[in-house]
């Protein structure tokens, strides 16, 4: 078993060398620009524990892996651009857009998710990028409803917006490594409940969302129930899942 | 055989229908208005063309004629954006940020790519969804280097703007229908003609790229020369390519 710590070594190592399609030429300069920006890379970490908790091969998740944090950096790409969030910055660096202007970053965003989907579809069965497809389209509709202030169900936004991507890093892992569909059910289970998780820590953090509505206290109490759920989600599976532990612990009590 | 103009009711009558995500919520009526924007559906009546002349069944291509055109429209609609070409209109209707806004077109772009791929990965064989994923790398390849005016090559720049989608709306028929590996060659040569005759059309009509840089008479003359050599491809396939004929022609002559 590889620490959380370990598995993200693994991952640089594996993103910091991937290579994109020469058709994108000097647009790749842009992409990598978007993935450099000192991410936490929860998403292909957890993909990553799930494949290895799973004792199946870590490197046989690595495409996958990448995949999610391609895709997910395509969102961030896109929601800094002035049509969306407008916003400059992102972990104290210009954004993709304020360092390569809107056009270009616009361009860089569609392709980080066009080259996901290829990497996906590296493997030979292609459940890997239909659940990974399903899964963005998925987010997608949860960042449309997020702008249009359609929040009656924000649970329901949060779940499509965040959390269909962390069910996914799950969901990817599994058919990565071989899990027998048979076999999925209780990690899929533990992998629905990130998304929340993740999710109300960051209305905490940014107080919105779930903090604004119910209030900071409220809102905590929500994410230690989210917490304590992914854990006992982990005890029920016969597989050391320690490291699943520690993240679910990590993303608990994160402060960014 | 169906004539092109067979082919193009029984793709909007398709296209009309074809559900999209549910999880897409009302972002659903910013794709379809998209979608709907009158174009003559060239991309996919190719594609189920390419299928019939092959004595494929239509209906067998109809998933990837559909993809093909959402990749088409995904890219109308960022391109759009002020970001980018910042068009107001497209073919006489509000372009789909005036009507809905930035960050909504910037989503439904997204979105339209997204669900593309869905319906590529709706067929048992990957190799669909692998072989539109590479065009829309290579088309967003092209259109990067058009913005940065990186143009000393302007025929390898149309080759994967334009070229990528129309060669691949060929190999996705071919695939779609079961045509064997060995025997798809002269097809895609056939294809491959097919970008550009259209692009080298184009420019003369926006009096820009190849009629800009060689005139307009030499530009004519560089399309009619595509076109004819699109025709001898044609004739040397032991098939009925009468509607593709047509085809060619009408892209040989077409005043939009």
């Amino acid at each position: 078993m590889r620490t959380a710590d370990e598995l993200r070594e693994v991952f640089e190592a594996y993103l910091g060398t991937l290579p994109l399609a020469p058709e994108l030429g000097r647009l790749e300069e842009v992409m990598r620009y978007a993935l450099d920006s000192g991410g936490k890379r929860v998403r292909p970490v957890l993909c990553l524990a799930v494949a290895d908790a799973t004792r199946g091969a870590v490197a046989r998740a690595l495409p996958a892996a990448a995949a999610l944090e391609l895709v997910h950096t395509f969102s961030l790409v896109h929601d800094d651009l002035p049509a969306l969030d407008d916003d400059a910055e992102r972990r104290g660096r210009p954004s993709t857009h304020v360092r390569y202007g809107d056009g270009v970053a616009l361009l860089a965003g569609d392709a980080l998710l066009a080259e996901a989907l290829r990497l996906a579809l590296s493997y030979d069965d292609p459940v890997i990028a239909r659940e990974l497809t399903d899964a963005t389209v998925g987010m997608i509709g949860g960042q449309h409803r997020d702008i249009l202030g359609d929040v009656h169900d924000l649970a329901e936004v949060e779940r499509l917006k965040t959390g269909r991507l962390f069910s996914a890093s799950v969901g990817l892992a599994l058919n990565a490594v071989g899990v027998p569909l048979a076999e999925q059910g209780p990690w899929r289970s533990f992998g629905d409940e990130l998304g929340p998780l993740f999710q109300v820590v960051d209305d905490i953090l940014d107080e919105d969302g779930f903090a604004e509505r119910l209030g900071a206290e409220q809102a905590r109490r929500l994410a230690d129930d989210a917490a304590e759920r992914a854990r006992k989600r982990l005890e029920r599976l016969s597989a050391d899942t320690s490291v699943l532990r520690d993240l679910v612990d990590g993303l608990a009590v994160r402060t960014r």
